[in-house]
């Protein structure tokens, strides 16, 4: 029997929903896919697209929608009442509702969220409260509201648990590491798990055969080392701050630094509510600092494209940074590796970001056609490497949502309850 | 005329003099050496070398010895009464005493200490009080005590005053990172401007023609990628916090962790003075982490020949710490490699980890021989890597105190005032 899926990812500034159907042990096929963004600059827009086309594409939205939850409301109101899409009529049409939680602490795979899984996740959200609790505010909605639909929370993060004890352990007391739950988790995991699959899919390889560096460049950008089919490094840590900077987020950077940034950082932000505790460290390096605090803006496009000596400076500095790690996890697999590939909206857009890092990691054997680097991304995966270069380079256009669906589908317990 | 020169390194558990005589312009010779450690786990303990012998080896002190200023006196004291050395008979027969002075803010060079300039120096100590104080108390001793020394400060940061902009810019907000001074200024340069020199003589290189990889590993530990035989990124940042784990050290690790870690890290820790301000937080990535937290002991050799499931695996973390750094700073040389040098107490003494280190990042072509790595390091240069490897690797025996004389030496106006 075929069943509708909804995949649920709730970003920092964005709500996506899109609406699978599946039958068990098959790919899922979208029916729909909608979006509401500018949720941290209004006013927020939303975009709907299905069968019969595109409804709307970043269309202001007259309500008011102040948290990422209202945002799934809207949407949620808009796939019922469209009377131009009939598989969803009504909240009792949804038996599977399926959330990206960010972190997911020592989960390995995707959990049915009963009361015992829905109280888990609660503590984690001490761990990442800037990252799960607009996904736990969505979860508790669907409980409540819609009765008839089993949630399942997939974790961005559980596809890291493979990393081995000498790379996830932090050098610090082991005592308090193991009470506080303190070691690198890794994010990213749910496009990281679609990447390594297709990937191994166009190389005709099996998948626990292939070696990867997968680059998942946005406006969270993180790097990861796949080996034999499953995550081995990645740069992100206890929280998405570490690694790569990204639109607002510094990466990693001299830990002590924060301390001499601004007093009482260890203080909690005003924004921090009754149950969520955000020190303003927190906030400055996630969400005061990357490309932002030195462009004035988060869009990587304009960024890559200007002649401003801030955008230039901003520019290298992401190359330096994704480079270096390209370099560390090419040693860290041995040199086997099978191919590097550009994923996420700036490894998907930029073939300028492509062309700078791969001319600055050529000495590994990783060279960008210039021809091929420039040609539009249409593929799921596409080559970019030069004929004959010693390692190939691709772009994927990973799809997070899919691979959400995709996890229900598969899996008995979860397809069926 | 030549002149004496005291090399005084203030650490943090223990105090080194070392005595040259030196001509303007030439290299120094050495004449003494003497060191009280144990500063931090008492009793205090004397060694002292001169022609003539060894006077001292580890020689339990009697005296109360509580800071690196007391250590300093007691040695001073020991070579002005030394019947035996001839050179030092009174406070007056020290014309230069240089000081190694870990951060140098943005110094690019050696500097005669002047009212101004100690003004300066103080002022960097609230950039790094757990580094800079110590050597500040023994400069202040010498101001008064030494009237007719002159006083030069060498910087562990100023090798690296040369690295780039987009390398040494942290991702945040520009203004404050002006105003506050954050940005990479990286450590150990004493060490690596020494080692710069020694090898690309060892190669009959120019220096200025000379690309490096070297790990300058002790219980402080970091990397430095030199090009054109100038620092061109080092692992070390903002502090000698960032980077490789080293004894008490943490290394890099998610920014946002500390704050998981306890409550009230940004508060002062109870070891602040009135002038000196250490929050909690640095405190325990400084002193509380590092592979003394996994494994109970600091002592790195220990830590290698051990079974132990903890000691194997802080020297796990700390072999993929290096090769990550190595595969990292091999490709921002764009594998223009003249050779990989190992240096620093670990780098010279274990051999375990230079062969794990070279297995590990033998895809980019540097190979340990088995037997030339296992031969006791004797001199200042010496190859430990297989005969016809793509890259060559040596040990370095740094010293850094000869190398603090000998910027005293070289310029007229330190050396001649």
């Amino acid at each position: 029997m075929s069943k509708i899926i909804l995949s649920i990812n709730a970003g920092s500034s964005s709500v996506k929903i899109s609406v699978f159907l599946a039958s068990h042990g098959q790919e899922p096929v979208e029916l729909a896919e909608t979006q509401v963004d500018g949720l941290t600059a209004p006013p927020p827009r939303l975009s709907y697209t299905r069968a019969g086309g595109r409804i709307a594409k970043g269309r202001d939205i007259d309500k008011a929608i102040s948290s990422q939850n209202d945002a799934f409301q809207y949407m949620l109101g808009e796939l019922i009442n469209d009377p131009g899409f009939k598989e969803i009529n009504s909240r009792e049409d949804i038996p599977i509702a399926c959330h990206r939680v960010v972190h997911g602490g020592d989960f390995d795979r995707p959990q049915l969220i009963t009361r015992a899984t829905y109280n888990q996740l609660e503590d984690l959200t001490d761990l990442a409260p800037l990252h799960n609790s607009s996904a736990l505010e969505i979860v508790r909605f669907c409980i409540k509201e819609l009765p008839k639909t089993r949630n399942v929370a997939v974790f961005d993060s559980q596809f890291h648990q493979s990393i081995p004890e000498h790379i996830r352990t932090y050098p610090i007391n082991q005592e308090i590491a193991k009470k506080n739950k303190l070691r690198k988790y890794g994010f990213h995991g749910i496009s990281y798990s679609f990447i390594t699959r297709s990937v191994a899919q166009f190389l005709g390889k099996k998948q626990d055969q292939t070696n990867l560096i997968i680059l998942h460049l946005g406006s969270g950008a993180s790097v990861c080392a796949v080996k034999k089919g499953r995550s081995w490094d990645t740069s992100m840590g206890l929280t998405p701050l570490a690694g790569l900077p990204g639109a607002t987020r510094s990466g990693s950077l001299d830990p002590s630094l924060v301390f001499h940034y601004a007093t009482n950082v260890g203080k909690l932000s005003p924004s921090s509510t009754g149950s969520l505790h955000i020190s303003r460290a927190e906030e400055i390096l996630n969400k005061e600092s990357g490309w932002k605090s030195i462009t004035g803006t988060t869009n990587f496009g304009d960024i890559a494209s200007s002649d401003d000596p801030d955008k230039k400076l901003a520019f290298e500095i992401f190359v330096n940074r994704i480079s270096g790690y390209v370099g560390n996890y090419y040693v860290s697999l041995h040199g086997e590796v099978d191919a590097l590939v550009f994923a996420g909206g700036i490894g998907e857009k930029s073939d300028k970001l492509r062309q700078r890092v791969t001319d600055d990691i050529g000495c590994l054997g990783f060279v960008a056609d210039k021809d091929l680097n420039r040609k539009p991304i249409e593929d799921v995966v596409q080559e970019i490497g030069e004929n004959g270069a010693r390692h190939r380079t691709f772009v994927c256009r990973t799809n997070e949502q899919f691979e959400m669906a995709r996890y229900c589908a598969v899996n008995e317990e979860l397809f069926n309850g």
